[in-house]
């Protein structure tokens, strides 16, 4: 397959359909950068985002890491394409516990049919950063 | 193991620690119901939660999806018992195109170091449910 | 989609399939029944597929689970497609203590690019089954 | 915690604990290396464990990739411990079409009570790697 560098207008597409998710801004998050194959995304745990001990959430952690793992997979399409996460599996590796995460996305294995993703969440506390989780997973294809 | 039934202080417990998750909250999301190795949570589709299509987030699904197997174990749980999510993985059957969603966790394999729980997730549409995803994952205990 | 009865054409499509994986043969494992979207493998525990306490390893477990999730899937698909396992997932709930496996798999989620499947393993030990494995994981159609 | 050096006792029991593993001898697996957090198995593409196309059966991929994740976490464990898988997720890359497989398996995330593990699985095909299969997976201490 060929993998088409992340040129204006793919970064174009990816910045409207990241603005798009509406949860996206809901949490905060940020697109941090992206380049063939891979992509960051920032976000602060905000207080509406916690888990019963105070600490950020698994669903903010996943749903950032999750996030990052598909668009990395969508520098890797078509100009017209799209990707859906088909499953992930998301283990958790420490407490969200800090100010800001970081999650960064990676494909694994490109294809036509599947795109084999990874990604990892670090949260940033005091400026130390530590990873919490780690994500594998499958995004698909799906027709413009 | 001794799976307590969820008697009321049990019930007291997880109704205290689901309002103490600020997420659950934000997400507008409902404790349902819950029994002995069982729990069930409701939510509407925020516009604040959806992705660039429009559905809900696959983050939002998670969220209920894993919240739900957490309380589920949490049923079995001696009254000052925790768990936490160790890993959990989703496999995303259909868009989450609707009104509501409704999370069903349910233990398969209680543990005293692990607990093996599943969750299924259904968004209503015009009254008609569809299964949405499919959760299966690790739960652990934490010291009090 | 349209799923087609396992018909004997199916069914004969199957039962040499599974004749021509050498591994299944080596497992001692047999094909025990299949349907639409299901299908069951039996296998005995043989002395050669032990881990290191007597008990039957882990990728024997694994092996059974993923075919009948495979099967099961293939029942589904036209007379001349194949399906390929993408991921699967297992959680190990019980040791495989005892004489014989039983792997029963299921179609969770039929479609055209993917088949979401799931498996359980139960040990019969002294004729008493205890499940022992849960699988969660995807196939892919491949071209004839 | 304290990872202790797999130094010569350790290096020991771990190559008992896998010469009492009857599977790997089936399978012809040797253990190629460890280190502290990191195994290394080989193996063969025997004629008995083939798929019914004739290339590696996933299960072969899935034994020594588990394996090997199960051999890294041991290396961090006590002298009188032992490790069991609590589960594990297998993404296929490609197929085991080659002569020998490798499987790597690496401790991201040691514990007390989980241990975080991944696996890479490469085949050997005249001379040329290429990977086949990641794990993500988690292992758990049991008593001595």
């Amino acid at each position: 397959m060929t993998t088409a560098a992340p040129d204006s207008a793919i970064a174009a597409k990816i910045t409207n359909s990241f603005a798009a998710q509406s949860m996206m801004a809901s949490l905060g998050a940020s697109l941090q950068s992206i380049g063939p194959g891979r992509c960051e995304i920032h976000a602060p745990i905000l207080p509406g985002f916690l888990q019963q001990h105070g600490f950020g959430h698994a669903g903010l952690t996943f749903s950032l890491g999750d996030s990052a793992a598909g668009y990395a997979a969508l520098t890797l399409m078509p100009l017209d394409g799209e990707v859906l996460t088909a499953e992930i599996k998301i283990n958790l590796l420490a407490p969200a516990r800090g100010d800001i995460l970081i999650a960064r996305g990676t494909v694994i294995k490109p294809g036509r049919r599947l795109i084999v993703v990874q990604s990892e969440v670090f949260v940033v506390d005091a400026g130390q950063q530590t990873r919490i989780a780690l994500l594998q997973g499958t995004m698909v294809p799906v027709d413009p």
